[in-house]
């Protein structure tokens, strides 16, 4: 328990919420800037790099870590990173809702595998451009595979073998610098 | 670099991930279920939390942090914790054009609070429901403030006053809670 008049940190870098803390309080408040963004973090370098950080605290020895992000251009990129979360909350029918509001339902699907090989981090990015759909095509692949349609290709992730899904997709472009890095090493 | 031959730990619990990496790596690779969801924690709760235990590792004393959830309800509460994403990479605008393509634009705005006070550490979360705007309304405020209106409001966040902003407000219900706990402690 604080001391009476002890000063209560608010560890924010919202001067918006710091003013309205400060109202709703009654107190005296000291605003801290503390890093605390990594427990969000906004890109997918920087998620991967520091789930590659938590896996080495448990695990030893060569370890790779896998994220992904599937972006809409119309949105900024959103919800890239967190497009595990929409799945999650609204699955597949819910990413062609919103991509329904859009009129350019062009995305991105980025893959980062960030490598640590007992010495050092590498981090590999691949990326595949296309669109998404407003009704699933295809049965195979999983998570969001069906309702994206890739750049010049005719088939979606879920209606190709994984075969073709491989040679064109975010994750097999990763995978591909990774397997180049690695050469015979493992 | 690791010996030739030693296994390679990929720190994923998908198995849909696990069976493309091998494909793509064509070596053997062992899963490992680390966990490394705190990083991109689901719930507002768990963020929150986290958010605490890492600023108190740089303040000492007591203190505060807080964070946010916008989530709408046909979307199962997405974007949630990831609001901020959303007006960083597309705005309110953003926001609108998602809710444009729901028939029911219900959300819900969430404050949590996580305050350690030098001994143990308590949570406040509050809740004020309402919907997405498809227009903004009013200049005050900051955020989300002028596209989201309360239940039973007329008014917009942005077109209230702080005082009628703090009584019905996120963050004002969650303060209100703490402010109660606190007691004339601060």
């Amino acid at each position: 328990m604080p001391k009476r008049g002890a000063t209560l940190r608010f560890a924010t870098s919202n001067k918006h919420k710091v003013e309205e803390a400060r109202r709703l309080l009654g107190v005296a408040l000291e605003p801290v800037d503390v890093s605390t963004d990594e427990i969000q973090a906004a890109t997918l370098e920087e998620i991967v790099h520091a789930k590659l950080e938590r896996a080495r605290a448990s695990v030893d020895g060569p370890l790779l870590v896998e994220d992904v992000a599937l972006g809409l251009d119309a949105l900024g990129g959103f919800p890239g990173p967190y497009i595990r979360w929409l799945l999650e909350s609204a699955g597949g029918a819910g990413l062609a809702t919103i991509a329904s509001a859009l009129r350019d339902r062009s995305a991105r699907a980025r893959c980062a595998l960030a490598y640590w090989d007992g010495s050092v981090v590498s981090l590999f990015v691949g990326e595949t451009p296309g669109e998404i759909l407003l009704e699933p095509r295809g049965t195979a692949g999983f998570g969001w595979d069906a309702w994206f349609l890739p750049r010049g290709a005719s088939a979606t992730y879920a209606e190709m073998s994984s075969d073709d899904k491989d040679r064109i997709s975010h994750r097999g472009r990763a995978f591909e610098l990774l397997r180049r890095e690695l050469g015979d090493r493992v």
